[in-house]
């Protein structure tokens, strides 16, 4: 039983973490600014002795007492991250070094939830962790990208500095219940317009290609890398590939099966700048050193996915 | 006749850009904590009415009032920003930060000397602006390379979010008088060897190229740029590139010329981790919308150099 710090614990992957966490018996607190997460995500909690929800910006300073810290805390959509870049440059750089700080203080161990996003757009496919990426570091995702990257580059730091125990996740796209309803990620965009009838917006010509993992096998990742001796950066994602047209297809299809109806077409936007064409993760590492495999194939997740946001939906109205 | 903030002011380059801005009457302030830099290097200054010497980190916020702000404060050579990787990273960050902050508040022009080490170990050859760079973000070299990227990042974020105006200058390898001489940069590190009859240490085959500008064109490229309308970075650097190997032996010939004799000869030492291979600036941008090039040529520059070490050594003995 361990004392263990989730920042960003309100938010769409944090609370599935803090579920595990808590399932498990640990101590858990979240900490939270709840600008992208909510209250709501960790509801079932409040009240229970081992948890402790703590409202708390991670560009400021903390003092808490723990054994474990999971640094989630970062916008996390293209949206959200760009409405403010000076800020969420603030929570890549000071976020990190606070917890890390804090981690020397305590000699917590600190996993920092990075992404595959420090690839950029990428020139070697699958991404292995040893691929050091093709990042634009003045284009508009750069607050995100290079964040991330210098949040990594601390880590590290502190690591071979301070003797802090690091833990680096490169997380690959993940959906699941619980998403922010209004980040503009595909997957939200999607399931939502399927289940209004409305068209799906497809930036670009939908030949580029994510690799989408349901959210419990993230989780699974996370727990066990935080808990193994593999202190090298360790990609997080399933080899499940799909062009964006595909991926559409797929939702309308599960709409379909949910609602019974839907006359969703799709609609192509122009491209985003920047825009990764590419992302799948080369995830050997992580089956090597941490016995870690996703579990969940993609239209189980997603069909959990559609059924939560047509509830969200239903209670909306 | 401006009001000038020169941060890292006592150091190399900071130093020739201090002389610069004093001849051409401008009031100059020069901050510096002293790390790499020192009062030497500004000190036929000091008791000059249009200058000020203030002690000070970038880590920490500043107030003055000023119109223009050239941020250098940074620690520039590998054995230095590898000495605590953590402390250059803050720079890197804090520092960058508080001169954007200082810079929005008082509406100052903000000038970031950036390097050409963003670009990494290049895949492009010659590296144009617009390459994206080849980073190791989690190598030895990344706490500096990855502060750089960062403060582009910010910088340009300030300027779309708060409109603050800003010029990026990636530099290229520089040298010339008042270099530090326990840095450990090649420049230094050769001219020293080859006066004291030393053997010049090559790390690795002696076959990777760097592209040397003499301090006086880089200065040259940093006003021009400050007092442009060109808002995109750009590349400060000069054509002319050598392999380390020929590097050294005009090195050597130098040395000759000044001291009449040199007997010092190449050893091979094992190459460093992650050393960038080639680099050479496209420097049109520069030409086009500056109008600059390099005037001085390698030779000559170097020639100046070696002088001033040579008199640095007789001052020492
Ligand atoms: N979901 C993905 O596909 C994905 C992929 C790669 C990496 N990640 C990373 O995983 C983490 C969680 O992402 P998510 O998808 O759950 O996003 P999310 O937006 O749902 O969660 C982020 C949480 O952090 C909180 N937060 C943001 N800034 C904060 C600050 N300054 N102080 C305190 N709390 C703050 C938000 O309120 C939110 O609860 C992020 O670090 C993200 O970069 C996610
Ligand atoms: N010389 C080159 O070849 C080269 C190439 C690319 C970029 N640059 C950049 O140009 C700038 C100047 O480099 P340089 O070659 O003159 O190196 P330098 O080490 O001589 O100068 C850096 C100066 O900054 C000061 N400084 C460092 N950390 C500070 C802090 N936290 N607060 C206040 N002052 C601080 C140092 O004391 C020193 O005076 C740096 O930003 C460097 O990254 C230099
Ligand atoms: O329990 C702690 C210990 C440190 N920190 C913060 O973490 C950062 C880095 O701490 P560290 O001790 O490494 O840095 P220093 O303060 O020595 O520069 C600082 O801003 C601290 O305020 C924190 O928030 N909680
Ligand atoms: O309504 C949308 C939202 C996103 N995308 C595309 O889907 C991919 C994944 O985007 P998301 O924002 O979910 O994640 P990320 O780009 O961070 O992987 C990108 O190519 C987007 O351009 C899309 O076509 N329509
Ligand atoms: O004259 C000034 C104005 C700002 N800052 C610092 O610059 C940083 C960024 O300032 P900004 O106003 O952008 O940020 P905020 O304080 O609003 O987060 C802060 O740490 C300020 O303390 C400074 O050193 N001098
Ligand atoms: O005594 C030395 C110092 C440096 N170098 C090499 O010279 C090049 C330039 O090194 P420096 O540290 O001057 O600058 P940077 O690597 O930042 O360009 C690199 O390939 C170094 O490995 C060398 O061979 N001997």
């Amino acid at each position: 039983k361990k004392r263990v710090l989730v920042t960003g614990g309100a938010g769409f992957v944090g609370s599935h973490l803090v579920d595990r966490l808590m399932l498990m018996g640990h101590n858990v607190i979240c900490l939270d600014n709840f600008f992208t997460g909510s209250k709501a995500n960790v509801a079932h909690w409040i009240g229970h002795p081992n948890f402790e929800l703590i409202r708390h910006d991670v560009i400021d300073p903390i003092l808490v007492e723990v054994d474990q810290i999971y640094h989630l805390a970062c916008p996390a959509s293209p949206v959200h991250y760009q409405s403010n870049p000076v800020k969420t440059l603030k929570t890549g750089f000071f976020g990190t070094y606070n917890m890390l700080g804090l981690s020397k203080r305590v000699k917590a161990r600190f996993l920092l939830a990075s992404t595959s996003e420090i690839y950029g757009d990428p020139e070697e496919h699958p991404q292995k962790e040893s691929y050091w990426g093709h990042v634009n570091c003045v284009g508009p995702r750069a607050c995100y990208d290079e964040g991330k990257r210098v949040a990594e580059t601390l880590a590290y730091s502190y690591h071979r500095q301070d003797n802090v125990d690091v833990r680096v996740a490169r997380i690959f796209n993940t959906f699941g219940p619980r998403m922010n309803w209004n980040d503009g990620r595909v997957v939200s965009n999607f399931i939502l317009q399927a289940l209004k009838d409305e068209d799906l917006t497809i930036y670009g010509d939908g030949k580029s290609t994510r690799s989408f993992q349901y959210v419990h096998d993230l989780v699974d990742g996370l727990i066990l890398l935080m808990n193994s001796d593999c202190k090298e950066p360790v990609n997080i994602g399933t080899q499940q590939e799909f062009t964006i047209d595909e991926f559409a297809k797929m939702v309308i299809d599960l709409a379909k099966k949910e609602t019974g109806k839907c006359g969703s077409n799709l609609v192509y936007l122009p491209a985003l700048e920047d825009d990764p064409q590419r992302r799948k993760p080369d995830n050997s590492r992580a089956k090597e050193q941490l016995n870690w495999e996703p579990k969940w194939n993609v239209v189980d997740g997603l069909a959990e996915t559609v059924k939560y946001f047509k509830t969200q939906l239903e209670e909306r109205v």
